[in-house]
């Protein structure tokens, strides 16, 4: 498995950090104290909050790929701007646990839209840094360029300032701006089905 | 390591998810409170599920590897039927620890059992989306037709309503769907020693 | 990545879980109380048992490639063999858990003793059953043949009859046999160096 | 993915212990107690001694790989000097938690401090151990000589001095310590853009 190329390696800890990230928020799911149906009302909210950060990492998995496999390579910089979004990234899970124990407080439904926001600009810093190792290469900045990143960050600030007012309002725009990526990922992809 | 194919990418991060899930299962062990050795006791049906849900990991591991390698390609809508199978089932250590502490108790059984069941409806619908990728494929079609995935749902469902009159019987219903999912898998792969 | 056989499947799927193994141990490694440097000692002996552990994990990840290697394929029984070893190693964290909380206890220093027998007990099946599919390759069999596994299940079956009279004995029996399964694989390798 | 040299095989177990490694430091980041914004202050000194432990790891990440394939391959000896490494890189999460939360008591930022002294020592020996094996490749010895791991060691020495007087200034030196290993990696890479 001697890695072609720096950036089979890099993407491959990429794949390998998240993969135990998505496994991983599963173990700060609290099992319900009792044992009667109703002990499992204060998890689903929980739930719910774990599916959607498992649905972001997921779309965060599809469009990184597609990024870096259009890239030609990369430099210590876009290395340690991997990094840099794994950082952030592997906080998902610690902003889940408190978002899904408190769904309606300000201060978690804050910090966990805060994080996808750093995640969304570290994510955006990676393509900027890529974009500068490939800079004279057409090819790569045409499929990069179908990307809406900058929609979803807006979302993210507007999700954060309305969460002082009513979160389950934020909570709309969070669930937007992944529908969002999801669904711009999905347009970008229907056609290289391999 | 760039991956030949996307189907090799899926596969490799699906391995990756399932060797983290089987691995961490294990944390949700409590260690046991005494040092004497009844201290055990309390231990003994947690490590029971934890063994039943480490075997059908095993079996989604084999099976699943058996349809990806028949297939010829994964599209868009593949990717995320992946996924949503990898939510299911990595809501399985949360549900064995739940199980796990409470053997006997109604709800615990109902929410793992049910789980287990959207874990192999999340798996016949990854089956249907690789089917309309390889539509005119026949040998695709035919590797996993004698797959028996029907019947496994029918024995979820069936234990999810016997949990409410018996847990033990629910469990039996469990280790006979774990036992067939086993025999048709070993059945199938007597000759495909590589 | 296609794996190019159903043998490097199946190691590499070995090293994923030995690998999370490996690394979550250390969660099970309580943070100490205070922050005064006496309030490290009841650490102290649990971190002496995760050392022990990792290093067992180690050759276990040693010998194991060395094995697979040598194989020139799996059946569907290897396979399973395989799994039933990862789920004896996949207990280990729980039993050094308990152990490194209780150091000089007799319950949790047979427990420790049984996983480890176990593990041996799995290893040598796998060696059975990939005897079994090399039948006529005599090369496989020298190779394996140097293996030493008979004598480390003798001593754990020592090590857990003395941890009734004394636990401290019983270490020395588990520390020898580690000892003994570090230097037949070290001796066995000293020439294959790549 | 049988790999091609052993050196492949435990570079890749490396590289997914170190995921695991970065990904699970989160999960004893414990969740706000509170929902206050002011019940996230107890956190605040976690996150960043967790952001510390997570460049180091990075860190450890690219110098690791670049020694490693710059060897012409591994013998037993290094193959241990290795698993060395793995064992004091897998107590960083468990000193990063002790530190974050009590960042300013002398015990566990000593402990801290030892146990990414313990790292540095350990990756200085497995340099030596592939040094052995490369002995009379003058390209291993070049690519490797840059490295300055000597100063680092010595910084730790003097910050684990220094807690004992202030934590603070001990922090100070472990900050220079990993900004001296994260530039002079830079610097060495500057030109390797793949």
């Amino acid at each position: 498995m001697r890695f072609s190329t720096e950036t089979d390696r890099v993407e491959a800890f990429t794949d390998r950090v998240l993969a135990v990230i998505l496994a991983i928020m599963v173990l700060r799911l609290r099992a319900p104290q009792g044992t009667e149906p109703r002990s499992l009302l204060p998890t689903l909210p929980a739930i719910a909050t774990f599916a959607l950060s498992f649905i972001l990492i997921g779309i965060y998995w599809n469009n990184y790929h597609h990024m870096l496999r259009a890239s030609r390579g990369v430099d210590g910089r876009a290395r340690w701007a991997n990094l840099h979004l794994l950082f952030w990234l592997s906080l998902v899970p610690f902003a889940t646990a408190w978002l899904g124990q408190n769904p309606l407080a300000v201060a978690p439904t804050v910090v966990y839209t805060l994080i996808l926001l750093f995640c969304a600009v570290a994510y955006a810093i990676l393509r900027q840094s890529l974009l500068r190792v490939n800079r004279i290469d057409a090819p790569f900045a045409s499929a990069v360029e179908i990307d809406i990143q900058g929609l979803p960050i807006v979302l993210y600030v507007v999700a954060m300032c309305t969460a002082f007012i009513s979160t389950i309002v934020a909570d709309v725009f969070l669930i937007a701006a992944a529908g969002l990526l999801l669904f711009s990922g999905s347009a970008r992809r229907a056609s290289d089905q391999t």
